[in-house]
């Protein structure tokens, strides 16, 4: 027997992993995770509906077909031992379909995953379990609508329990009236207090079919118009206490969802250090990002080694700060000039485009930084998106309109 | 302007760096550039003879064709900004037409490339150049090699000047006889004294088309059958001002030579310290592949930074010692047990697979692993490595005859 002493939590399931795995869905997160597959020598077919997708124009083996078109999936997963995903807009019937046909394995499944694709599944799982969630209403109709403003003092957050994503899907309502497009559209809303938040941080845990499970460092993050825009890794000033409660909160999701591959927990804190759910994602999140370039095993890989039933890696921390900063589309429309100016101004950027073309507020890549000082490292980071997004001959410094701290 | 600082030796030349570039050769080289040149956003056209070859095989776009076919290689140069290498066995005349006929940048060019391509050019410049080379004889017939024979006091080793690799190409004699069919095959050879060395180094600079130059840490390696096989990042026992010094002759002879791209001088040290040039390699080199995992920015990307002409990253290490493992072909087949098993067995572990058939001594993938203790690195890299070769079913232990420390 080899001299190998195996984790506590680590099943010793027979086999060797899978090793053809189909991505559905190719944008920035199918385009990240290829890397790391050549590295571990995985095959990772990719279903995309344009060539053009961020995915799509580096994958070596690609499928053109839509996400939600049944015979398109199902010759992704003939072809494959496992699926997973880019983003989580499968219908769960196709899905479903794959498993009770033994096509291929889903992971995570679709059982899981409709708790990453339904707002109001989520909700009422989450609550069932007694995990900690801001005060939530299902709404069928205005009536139910004014009831909830009522009972939440008069303003709430109405979603839409699916397809929502990056603040697609959101709407603070203070009058039925305001919903009124969304419930004739659809059957039910979801409506949630609106959390008196003081941050929001995101917890990122990663399971193996066996029930392995390793978590990342709790995060910092801050939005821009609802979308994912800046992370600190680990969370400035919580305490160990905290973060080992919230890695545990994440942990025991994953094990009651029954998750496999990266799951993302999004949280609200409130001044007293209490947190709730806000959302769930069952993929690499872009809160994860930083850990590409700031922990052992960043999350694309992980995410792969994980749905391949591959024994997971370390997620320790390679500095004790990480930083990562989205790049979203403004004016300029060809970033290489601003791009190359930003790793000149510094050496030690971690720059990841996405191949995607510029629109204003469209998340079109990243960069990291690690070191010890995470005030430093933002305004580096900062910097670095200015002179990318607004182009090298743009004026950067603090008193520019754009910057955001 | 931008508030940016340029570091001291980075030109400020126009324009925004290559976005397309072809790397002809289709090894576990090209193949490791892959994932950076995802992240940059960059376009990387390969040119293989072989579908299945390593890079091939995970290459989104890719030419079917010799290196050594003109037609070829013109109509990968035609379709992108800058060529690049997995190899060196580009016949010059290819390149040189190239570079007249401007159909795309050649980096390193045609001019500084010969140096890593034919031994007896490298030693003939080097030596007028002034930088430390063993003792070293041009043989053109049996007379030739008697007397460097008696010159180096009986022994010498002979080498092919060009194609070599991996210890092909390299003899050790102590009678012209014992050349005698190389002598009938090749106009020339390249004859040296044997380098009573204690160990060997290896320093890796990169350079851009303007000049400006990065150097990592002189690592140390362990050579097994003429291959590398083991990596000390830094170099242990290595003072700074004798890493100072290893760095200046490296970047000297990238400025010397005019090369683009990363550079890997291997050299012998002796046990009063002395160095001298044994090898050039003007790519990125086994003994650079810890970078991928133990620098801020890994050679391939560097590399690929380096001929597009966008600014150089940071060579600072992520640890203080850094080790690699090259895995080397043995009976097992199917690598994917042991790899789980390795995996399984170290967190920390990563892992990078070639995707090349096994065959006895053939570079099939390395590991590698950061830390604290280069010894207890070794040991469990070593370890990952007894696993992943032998399967996870044999033996392992100290005490395995496999084990070479």
């Amino acid at each position: 027997m080899p001299e190998t002493t195996p984790r506590p939590d680590q099943p010793t399931t027979a086999g060797s992993g899978a090793r053809c795995l189909g991505i559905i869905g190719a944008g920035q997160l199918a385009r990240m995770m290829l890397g790391p597959a050549i590295e571990l020598g995985l095959t990772t077919p990719v279903l995309a509906t344009d060539p053009a997708e961020s995915a799509a124009a580096v994958a070596s083996r690609l499928r053109l077909g839509r996400h939600d078109d049944p015979a398109a999936v199902r010759e992704l997963a003939a072809e494959v031992e496992v699926l997973t995903f880019d983003h989580e807009h499968v219908p769960t019937a196709i899905l479903e379909g794959i498993e009770r046909d033994g096509l291929a394995a889903v992971r995570p499944g679709p059982a899981a995953l409709v708790h990453a694709q339904d707002k109001l599944v989520m909700r009422e799982r989450l609550t069932a379990l007694g995990h900690p969630c801001p005060r939530w209403w299902r709404i069928a109709d205005a009536e139910d609508l004014t009831t909830a403003l009522a009972e939440a003092g008069g303003k709430v957050v109405v979603k839409t329990p699916r397809g929502g994503y990056d603040g697609h899907g959101v709407r603070v309502v203070e009058h039925a009236e305001q919903a009124r497009d969304w419930l004739a559209a659809h059957e039910e809303l979801l409506a949630e207090e609106l959390v008196p938040f003081a941050r929001e941080l995101s917890a990122q845990v990663a399971r193996r079919p066996g029930g392995e499970t390793v978590a990342y460092p709790v995060v910092q993050s801050v939005q821009k118009d609802g979308v994912c825009y800046e992370v600190v890794a680990p969370a400035p000033g919580l305490d160990e206490d905290a973060q080992q409660r919230i890695q545990d909160l994440a942990r025991a999701i994953a094990e009651d969802l029954g998750v496999t591959g990266m799951l993302a927990v999004e949280l609200f804190e409130t001044a007293d250090g209490e947190v709730s759910v806000n959302e769930l994602a069952m993929r690499p999140h872009n809160t994860g990002h930083w850990s590409m370039d700031g922990a052992v095993t960043g999350q694309f890989e992980q995410h792969l080694r994980a749905v391949a039933d591959l024994p997971l890696g370390s997620t320790a921390p390679l500095a004790p700060v990480a930083v990562m900063v989205n790049l979203l589309g403004g004016a300029v429309e060809d970033l290489a000039p601003g791009a190359r100016a930003a790793l000149a101004a510094d050496p030690e950027l971690k720059l990841h485009l996405y191949g995607k073309s510029v629109r204003p507020g469209r998340k079109i890549g990243h960069v990291t930084l690690v070191g010890d000082d995470a005030d430093a490292l933002l305004e580096r980071a900062h910097r670095a998106e200015r002179l990318i997004i607004d182009g090298p001959a743009a004026p950067v410094g603090p008193t520019t309109p754009g910057a955001t701290r």
